[in-house]
This record gives structure tokens, C-alpha cells and sequence, in this order.
């Protein structure tokens, strides 16, 4: 099962048939675009597509319409043929009833919108919804071939959060709030979080964060981390001190995740983690710094528990594919 | 099932027979005393028992011998025809080898004691031993008729930590560290904690922590708890200001718990919940601050989480009653 998502995406049809009725869409809907694939019955990604998205409740069911159309056609088989769409997408998502609300840059506010029930109508088979954080850290799992694992998987974004994934499983929590860690303290002196906390792990280590603290030198390539991490190996001092500080942040994310749940591994992913090693090593770096002081913090071996999420691999989309209804539940 | 373990213990029996091979017995192991139950077909307590401990290896494995041959012996049978036996024991635990290590008020260091083994030659049936934190969350969510709840059961005794039951059953995490919430640094002005970081939970708001803060006016029955917690309700306003700094430290506890893993409830357990109403209202207050200047925090409902621990019940050694071997697995 899992090997066949390591082929690799947009493998063409045409060896051998495949039953329509056994195959599901993820989608990866985010404020800019719009990443799909269809799954075929042994996990194989038989198509994948991106279309460019744009805000607003009712061009978010456009193009998730439009992106499982397209996906469907090039399986060659009527979307209402296929078994069902999961949908990855931020924002807070009442997983049960399929509706999205507080997605900002989804131009979707507290109102709601029925996502699962309006695009289940436009393409005739059952849609499940669901937090992109979570839909990543699920196909994070498959593709890093954790299936059987405790993981967390830390999104580094505009802000932080965390997907967890239990034995295979989504711990969705009681409340669908697990792995919110961007929203605990860890800077007393820290800024103000939008949360109204100070401090907060988001609103000292997120992406946003990152920006605030290293303004300069962006070139049009890059994102604010990279410069950062550029800089830092170029050995700018002020470069070296904002990493650090960032990194030991984020080592605190990761330790909260592991004294809490005891996961095996914390993924870092979403966009500042294209940063790629030079992340990683950071953050473990940071760890380890921890451990220095701490016996027991050692003889929990964090360091080594901190991977990177796969690059260029639709983690979110596929994580969307595998939470699709009809399919067994992950 | 549940309403069985609410009927109270040592409970005689005589009214009908059980078959002593679906009679499972639980042990509560701590420094200076050993509480054990046996459990019913129904979950019913047919018996209970209370013993004085000794620290030392060989102790530890008499006096769990004599609990469960006098359990055995209040129910009419000999113990080798009981199913088996479960026990909840401080210190580190590895469950799957049945071996018990760095149980300093046992008198048992990191050579480890192969406890589950030695009992059992003992009694001629299956022993199976957990930590007992996670044996008192089992044990508090049958209790309280949490079954189905995802709860964290917070221990405030010498030491802080949690167990954690997820949907009935016990998530121990990857490597048995869940709930390790006792070393969360949360107060980076806080004195040294003896794991090395500064201003773990644990440091500030653990039982040791009160004692430091509150030596003073210990009356012969009460502990330091106890004794700051009345002079707080007497108005004395050092008392009040130490009560608040400890509420808002277990606070950020039970926010870490909520924020991670999502559960449902907290139970406040160990010596320090023996104050009662009192420590639940003071940790909830200290939520309800928290939530003052943070709209999200507020959103999380998080005062009405916290449950305090049932009293008068010997939860854990009910907990470890139902962890025993060949009962369901929980």
C-alpha cells in the first residue's frame, strides 16, 4: 500500500484498467491553489492536477469541482462514477457535518460553509472535509512510511500547528482541537499572539514570525526563512542569533509534543520547513542544547526524533485522498 | 459494568457464588502502604484490602504476595485460581517485560526489578504491572463514568504527571512517556527543577513545590497543601498570592493537556487533590484569568474541564485491577 504512494505522482493510466468505483480524490485546497489526486485501490496515485484558487465560499466549490473533474477525466471516467473526494483545507472544520468556518484566507468567516454537502451535490459522490494540518500529517505518515508510529506533524506556516496521528490514525481530540502547540507560551517576554496570549510558540517561531524578525535581504526567489537560514550559513552573527532563537522555539514545540503525547516522531513541515536540513539540524540542535542541561530531557533522544516532511509530494492532497468516505477509516 | 465499581469496596460476598477464575486482583504499590481490590466478573469490588510496605526489592514482591493471598482468601479461594493480577507502581515501568526500575521510595534503582515475573512465580498466575499514575486515570475514568472520554488524569503529588485514556483506553505514547507534563518548563524565573530545566511545572506546583512555599502553620493531620489552602480561605494575603502563583501553574498544566492531546476532562489527582473543592475552584479560576485576555483560550471552555479525583476510592488499584492480564484489553 504504501510503496505505491512512493512512485511517485501523475503516473499515466493505461496498463491495466481501473474500477472507477475504487477510486478517491484528495484535494489540498489552499488561498492560492488548489493541488489533487486521484488514488487508485492499491494507494497508486493515478493522476494528479493544480489549478490556480481564489477566495470566497462559492469559488472555493468551484474549484474543488472543477480540480475532481479534471482529475476524473483523466482516469477517463464520469466524476459521479468515482467512490468519493476528501478535501485537506485550513481553517476550522467540524469534521462530522462537513463545514468549514474561520478560514480567512479562504474569504469563508464564523457564517460556515457547507463544503461537503455543496460540492457532494455538484459531483454526485460523498465528500469528507477536513483540516489541512491534519490531512498532511496523514499522508506525511504514508508517504514517510510511518504507518505504524505515534507522529506529530508540526505545520510551520504563517502560523503553527499540529497534526497527530495515533497508531495510524488521526487523534482528532475531543473537540477537533489536538495539536494546537502554536498556542502555548513560551517566551514570557515574548509579542503579543492574536490569540491574546504573549508569547505563544506561533507567535515567536511561525513563518510570520520569522518575517517580523528578519525583514531584509529577501530576494524574489525566496521566503523570509530562507533568506534567514542563508544568511545564517553565510555567518551573519545577528543571522545566527535570530536562527537560534527561532530553532530553540520550535525544539520547544517539538518537546511539548513528545512530554505530551510521546510521539516517535515530529515532522516539521509546512512552508518554512523548505528550508529543508538546515531546518531540521536547527531544530535538533536545539534539542540537543536542551538535553545538555538535562539528563532526563537527554534519555528521551528528541534530536533523533525530528524528520523533514517529504518535498514535492502533495502530503496534504493525499492525506485528503486516503480520509475520503468509503475508504477504510485512518 | 461502570455502576458495579460505584457500589464501594469490600463489599462482603456470600450472596452468590463467583468463579474465582474471573476474578481479577489489583494492587496499588507505594512507599508506606499497599491498597488492593478484587474485581468481579462485573467489575463488582468483592474485596479490599489495606497493607503496610517496607521499601527494598524483596518487599516489594512479599507484600504484593500477601495483598493478593489475602484478597484470595476474602473470597474463599486459593489465588492461584484467580486470572490474574494487575499493579500500579511509581517509578518507571516497562510494561511489556514486566520490570519495575528507578523507584527511589521502593528502595529499587536502574538495575530493575523483574516484579510481574517474581509475583507470579509467587501466586502461579499472570501479573501484569503499569505505572501508577496511568492505573489511577484508568481507574478515575471508570469511576467517574468517563468511558468513553478522552480525560488526562493530572497527578499533583511529589511529583507531577499525567496519565492519559483515550477513548477507554490508556495511550503510554511511543517510548511509555505520555503525560510527562511535570517537565514542561512553564515559569522561566522558577527555581531549578531536579531534572535539570528551570521552572517545570513540576518545580512550581507539585506537593515538594508547596512545602517550599508554604512551610509555615503545618498542623499534625494536615499537609502543606491543606494548611495554605485554609489560611488562603482565612484571608491571609501571602497565602492567597502563593495559592494564585500554584492554581495558575497547574493552570498551564491543564491548558498544555487541552492543547495537545484535547481531552475532554482533567481530573485533578494525587496527595494535593486530597483539598478538594478548593484546588478545583482554584484552578479553574486560574483558566478563567487566562481566558480574560485570550478570546481563543476562552473558546476552549477550559474551567469546565476540570474534575477533581473521586475520594474515598482506591482508584488506582481499580485501575490496575482492570489492566490485568486476560481481562479486555483497556
Amino acid at each position: 500500500m504504501t510503496d505505491a504512494l512512493l512512485v511517485g505522482t501523475g503516473r499515466d493510466l493505461g496498463e491495466r484498467p481501473v474500477d472507477p468505483a475504487s477510486v478517491h480524490i484528495g484535494l489540498d485546497i489552499g488561498g492560492t491553489k488548489v493541488l489533487g489526486v486521484a488514488l487508485g485501490p492499491d494507494d497508486e496515485v493515478l493522476a494528479d492536477v493544480r489549478l490556480g484558487s481564489e477566495p470566497g465560499p462559492d469559488k472555493v466549490v468551484d474549484v474543488a469541482a472543477a480540480a475532481a473533474r479534471e482529475l476524473a477525466g483523466r482516469i477517463g471516467a464520469p466524476l459521479s462514477a468515482l467512490a468519493g473526494i476528501g478535501i485537506g483545507i485550513p481553517g476550522v472544520v467540524d469534521v462530522r457535518a462537513g463545514v468549514l468556518s474561520h478560514a480567512v484566507n479562504l474569504g469563508v468567516g464564523g457564517d460556515g460553509l457547507p463544503l461537503a454537502a455543496r460540492l457532494s451535490r455538484r459531483a454526485g459522490i460523498p465528500v469528507a472535509v477536513e483540516n489541512d494540518v491534519n490531512a498532511a500529517a496523514l499522508g506525511a505518515s504514508r508517504v514517510l512510511q510511518l504507518d505504524g508510529a505515534d507522529l506529530a506533524y508540526l505545520s510551520i506556516g504563517t502560523g503553527i500547528a499540529a497534526g497527530i496521528v495515533l497508531s495510524g490514525r488521526l487523534h482528532r481530540g475531543a473537540r477537533g482541537g489536538a495539536g494546537e502547540v502554536g498556542h502555548v507560551p513560551v517566551d514570557p517576554s515574548g509579542p503579543m499572539c492574536p490569540c491574546g496570549q504573549r508569547g505563544c510558540v506561533e507567535a515567536v517561531a511561525s513563518g510570520s514570525a520569522i518575517a517580523r524578525a528578519w525583514p531584509g535581504d529577501l530576494d524574489a526567489s525566496g521566503s523570509p526563512a530562507a533568506a534567514l537560514f542563508r544568511s545564517a550559513a553565510d555567518g551573519d552573527p545577528e543571522a545566527l542569533r535570530v536562527r537560534t532563537t527561532i530553532a530553540d522555539h520550535l525544539a520547544a514545540a517539538v518537546q511539548l509534543l513528545v512530554l505530551t503525547v510521546d510521539v516517535d516522531v515530529v515532522v516539521l513541515g509546512g512552508g518554512v520547513s523548505e528550508v529543508g536540513e538546515q531546518l531540521r539540524l536547527a531544530v535538533a540542535h536545539g534539542l540537543s542544547q536542551r538535553g545538555r542541561t538535562s539528563p532526563f530531557l537527554a534519555s528521551l533522544d528528541l534530536p533523533s526524533r525530528v524528520r523533514l516532511a517529504p518535498t514535492g509530494r502533495p502530503i496534504a492532497a493525499l492525506g485528503a485522498a486516503l480520509l475520503a468516505p468509503g475508504r477504510e477509516p485512518v
